[in-house]
């Protein structure tokens, strides 16, 4: 194992730490925007940095098909072709796999599917997808796992999650260890408990660096995927960083947190903000509405927001005039914003004071926006 | 008067100095960035500013019909609206009424058309662009001006200007005079050597404090431009700034520096840089050439651009992906160029080495680019 994860405090199953890597220190609970394509959409990557994030996510699937994994490696590498300095995660790809891409056969052996950029034919296998990650340059390599469909019967799911079980095998053995790079698996299991028990058993039998929860915020819903969460965690090594793939939104991430889960990401701040949905203190906001044409007032006063020297009235503006400035300002503030709230709760969760601060964040969230002018 | 413009320096018919504005120093010869709607296109205003703008220019036309002037003044103002501190010189609204408006009248009292947003129908007076102009609370404000049609006849263009100089010194009466705002008359009169003169004549008898010269960069072609600017700028005020209105590529303003002009706008490099064209000191360079593919060259080493540090590789990867971040580094670029242009003019033109310097613009430039890898 070539990470090294630090457990400074806890609070109930929640816990801040650091993730120490060959790129720098994660500081954990973790939110890690989405760079899809080698980019956080309509953000420069100082930008990125500057909202607080230590690491963000690469899609294995979007970059083995352009630019191509050979390519980032003969120009240096994710972390140089980006110029990000921080650690990368990067997916399988197995996700994006059953999601985007076109005719899909899936084996014991890999899966071949079909490009959804131009229709091209391609293979990936666990030992693929560890050597694309390799190329790539991943700080953290995430095992190919096939993602379970949603709902699943249990037998579908047994045998989704026993197939993946014996690619994460596949994916450790290919897997090339270097100091301060790790390998993480995923667990799954859909929503069946002993399923989830045994992935997770499993898991910790190979053994890896992180164990992230997959096939959970695929429509099951928050209370589902809490309760899911509730006995999936605990079945994971508790000395190891937990990832839950793919959440969420704030109270997603406030309540894995309280179960035990210290890093996540999501599209939503990204994917959100493009579309003048904002993320603040006082829950969702939506930019477009006429009710914010004539305000002057900051979007969120209570947050360090580095768009708060914006009114309300001029990202109003151009959202309506579909200037690029309003998907570039309000990504901007919904990462940071992200970042705001991580940063909280690993305060929270160091000095004692989480169960009052998550009271807290979610009174704010359900008191809504302020009154307009 | 309310303006102050001082001359450091000439070569021939070049000068470089300082306009003097409420808003700050204006270094000439300068060029304007275009932030049409409240924005320059995929930059943040600190970044525009990092560029080493002096000043931008905002469009009366696209602003009168959203957010509207009225709501700009009652949000404090353009600069305060859009956060730009700086000098904004905002154009008459009269180019954009010929060019994107739909049904247009015009009579001696006013431009009557319908916005290409909604179909709603405006009035434009001499005296409603000066209110308009004033309530965004323009530094340097234009007169209301008929852009006339090109080409046209000896008569039409003659009609067309007279009406304009009438048009001139109704925007004068109504300008409301503050120390450190300025207002800039327009000559017009086609490619028509007596036109221009009288047109020039008749706005330095009214009195201004900069002429800009309108009209051109309609289609007419370099060498017509600068036949045109040959006989109008002498007939211009030399102690008063000159300004070449939507003008150009590198090598046009340079040209017309020669002739004497102080001050440009384009948006040429916005929205070039948003469709991968990039100006260096090379010449033009397309992104999207395949050539760049694999290429691990910054764009213009040549150049202190701040997109250096990134290769062509990765921003040809951008534009193929249609990612946000490939216009907004393009457009930072070719904003960066255009500023180091315009500074390296100033330089030369204050340190006596202009005409040798003009020549190895346009050698490197007609160089081109540099070979394949």
């Amino acid at each position: 194992m070539t990470l090294s994860f630090t457990i400074h405090a806890t609070a109930g199953n929640a816990r801040t730490g650091i993730l120490a890597t060959q790129h720098g220190d994660i500081r954990t609970p973790a939110f890690m925007p989405v760079g899809t394509a080698a980019t956080v959409k309509a953000m420069h990557p100082e930008a990125v940095a500057a909202t607080g994030a230590d690491i963000l996510l690469g899609n294995t699937y979007h970059l083995m098909l352009r630019p191509t994994a050979e390519r980032v490696a003969r120009l240096g590498g994710l972390h140089q072709f980006m110029n990000w300095q921080k650690p990368i995660l990067t997916d399988s790809g197995g996700f994006q796999v059953m999601s985007l891409a076109g005719l899909r056969k899936i084996t014991e052996q890999a899966v071949t599917f079909q490009s959804h950029i131009d229709g091209s034919t391609h293979v990936l296998s666990p030992e693929r997808s560890m050597e694309i990650q390799h190329l790539l340059g991943s700080t953290i390599t995430m095992v190919l796992d096939e993602c379970t469909p949603f709902p699943a019967t249990e037998d579908v799911a047994r045998a989704s999650m026993e197939m993946s079980m014996r690619w994460a095998a596949r994916s450790k053995d290919a897997f090339v260890k270097r100091p301060g790079y790790g390998l993480f698996g995923i667990v799954q299991g859909s929503v069946y408990e002993p399923l989830r028990l045994r992935s997770a058993q499993a898991l910790s039998e190979i053994g890896f660096d992180g164990y992230a929860i997959g096939g959970l915020a695929v429509g099951e819903g928050q209370a589902e995927m809490f309760r899911v969460l509730d006995f999936t965690v605990p079945a994971t090594p508790a000395e190891k960083p937990r990832y839950l793939m793919g959440v969420g939104k704030p109270a997603d991430i406030l309540g894995a947190v309280e179960r035990g889960v210290d890093m996540f990401d999501c599209v939503i701040p990204t994917r959100s903000g493009r579309n003048a949905r904002a993320y603040t203190s006082m829950g969702e906001i939506n930019l477009r509405n006429a009710r914010h044409a004539d305000d002057p007032r900051p979007l969120d006063a209570a947050t360090n927001s580095p768009i708060n020297r914006y009114s309300r009235a001029y990202l109003h503006h151009l959202f309506k005039a579909d200037e690029m400035l309003g998907p570039m300002l309000l990504t901007q503030h919904n990462l940071h914003y992200y970042q705001e709230l991580m940063a909280g709760i690993r305060a929270a969760i160091a000095n004692g004071t989480f169960a009052a601060h998550a009271d807290s964040l979610r009174n704010g969230w359900k008191q809504g926006d302020f009154a307009p002018l």
